[in-house]
Order: C-alpha cells, then sequence, then structure tokens
C-alpha cells in the first residue's frame, strides 16, 4: 500500500488527538488522557514546541473503515545526553490496528531516526511497556539496547501533589 | 553552608564539563563521555537549545579542596506525554561529594520542579540506576513513581550503526 510521511502540521492536531484516544481505549486508560487537541495546537506549533510530530497519510481509496486517511503518527523532541550529547526521544508512535503488517510503523520511527540525525543527535530514546512483546522484539529487532535490562534504568515520574511539593522545598 | 542556585550561563560551561567528568570517573565510565566545554556551549546556548542548566555556587570561603565555587549542577529540557501534555525531564543531578548531605541535591532537584511548573508542565521525569539505592529512596521519599517497577515501563536506547540503519529503512 502507498503511504506517505510528512510533517505534522496544525491542521493534523485532530486526527492526532484522534488517534491518541484511540490508542488509550484500547489500551483502557481513557481517563488518563488530559491532552485535547487545542492542547496539541498550542504546545506543538508554537516558537519553541514541546514537541514535533510526523503523520502517515494514505491514499483516497484506501481510506479507513470510518474515512480517515491520516492512520499514524509518531511525536518525538529534542533531548540532552550528559555522556553523549544530542539526542531526540520518540513518545508515540502509533498506526491503526487495519493498516498495522505494512511497514508503516517501521517507516514513521525510521522517520524520526532520520530527523534525529539531520539535529546532530547521536542517541534516539523512547520507552516500551514490558508486556507489550510484540513491540519490545521489533524494536530489539531493530537493534535498540534495553537499558532497563541490561543496565537498570528505572524510568521515574514525579507529578501532581509531589511536584508542587518538591518545588516548594521537598518533603 | 549558604549556597545560591542560579540558571546554568555560557560561562558555566567549564565547570559543568568538569564535574560530568567526575561524575563518570567515579562510575568509571570515564570512556564513554563524550560531551565536551565546545558540546555544552554550542547545545546549551543556542536560539533553540537541546539541554537548559541550573549551577549551585558557594561562597568563596566555602570552595571546595581543589578551589571550585561551582559545587553542582542539573540538567534539563523540555518534553511532552501524549497523555498529560507538558513535561520536563532532568538529565542530570550532580553535588560534590565534599558537598552532599546539606540539602543541596534537593534544592536542585526542587528549582527544575519550579522551572517545570513555571512552564505549564505537569510532569517531572528522570531515570535512576536500580543499584544506585540512596538515590531511588531519596526519589521515592519525594513521593516519585518509579514507572519501571510499578508499571513495567522499560527504558529503550538506539545508537550507532542501529540508528543509522533504521534511518535507511531498518532491518
Amino acid at each position: 500500500m502507498d503511504f506517505t510521511i510528512c510533517p505534522a502540521t496544525l491542521d493534523d492536531c485532530k486526527d492526532i488527538s484522534r488517534m491518541i484516544l484511540e490508542l488509550a481505549e484500547h489500551e483502557k486508560v481513557l481517563d488518563q488522557i488530559k491532552v485535547t487537541q487545542e492542547d496539541l495546537e498550542k504546545d506543538g506549533f508554537i516558537k519553541n514546541p514541546f514537541f514535533h510530530g510526523v503523520v502517515v497519510e494514505v491514499p483516497d481509496e484506501h481510506r479507513s473503515k470510518e474515512g480517515h486517511t491520516k492512520v499514524g503518527y509518531a511525536l518525538y523532541f529534542y533531548s540532552y545526553s550528559s555522556w553523549k550529547g544530542r539526542a531526540v526521544y520518540m513518545e508515540d508512535l502509533y498506526v491503526m490496528p487495519e493498516f498495522r503488517g505494512k511497514g508503516i510503523g517501521k517507516a514513521l520511527m525510521s522517520k524520526v531516526a532520520q530527523m534525529g540525525l539531520a539535529a546532530g543527535c547521536s542517541l534516539l530514546n523512547f520507552c516500551v511497556l514490558d508486556w507489550n512483546k510484540p513491540s519490545l522484539d521489533f524494536y530489539l529487532s531493530q537493534g535498540c539496547l534495553n537499558t532497563t535490562a541490561d543496565m537498570g534504568y528505572q524510568f521515574m515520574r514525579c507529578e501532581g501533589v509531589a511536584l508542587e511539593k518538591l518545588a516548594k522545598g521537598g518533603t
């Protein structure tokens, strides 16, 4: 199947928001999603954007059952390693279920890698859930390293009341 | 002990580079460090910087054995969660050994949390090594969540030949 991958524009935020919700519904975490189409518009398309995106589009004759031609996306942002310098972090990689198995996911990830290399990055980082065995196996097959399994990296999060307390000096 | 925490400037890159190397030497990973003072200068102090930093300074009378008054730093960058929106990632948090136990580390992390909240972030993310029990315990005591232990997040990395292959379409 033909498909094209382009940098996300303001007009893509509606489709990206729809797909974020689709993925969350599938994973039964819909109540966790705070990000709206408007958030994506104002966080990704400002002078110093918090993220960048790439979107997959299929020709109209291959549109989804519901009539969508934007059928996948990846979000990424630039980051930094104090060991290795410029890095790119892939936050999300999604392809609608009926479009899987056609190499679209790999093409999306490849695009993020290209963007990273073009910006002078020597690392691509991302997270995957340990129970998502097909994804984990795919990433390992591409030569990615699981720094949690191999080196003990624990991914930590501070949010809500804990983050506010921390900003006030911690407990 | 009195200390001040300020946003890192171009002039701080020499001290930050020194402390990155100190930490790496302590962890016996000196051969892993590719980042130089010049890299920090050109990656952190451009129009769209790859990172931001904060630096701790002590008064001259409390300078280190080697004569340093910049005795700790944190690096951070803004990031994004497709669930929760704007986030800040703390890449590094370091205090020189002779200045530990005085609340400087907590104050540095507090400053990063403040910067994140001021930029509209609702999450602070970072990694810690599982064998670094004192640090892990400290973060947990501050209300941070270990998403690896609790939810199965694996932190993945792609670099070198694997990254170049991926950018060319993957294997």
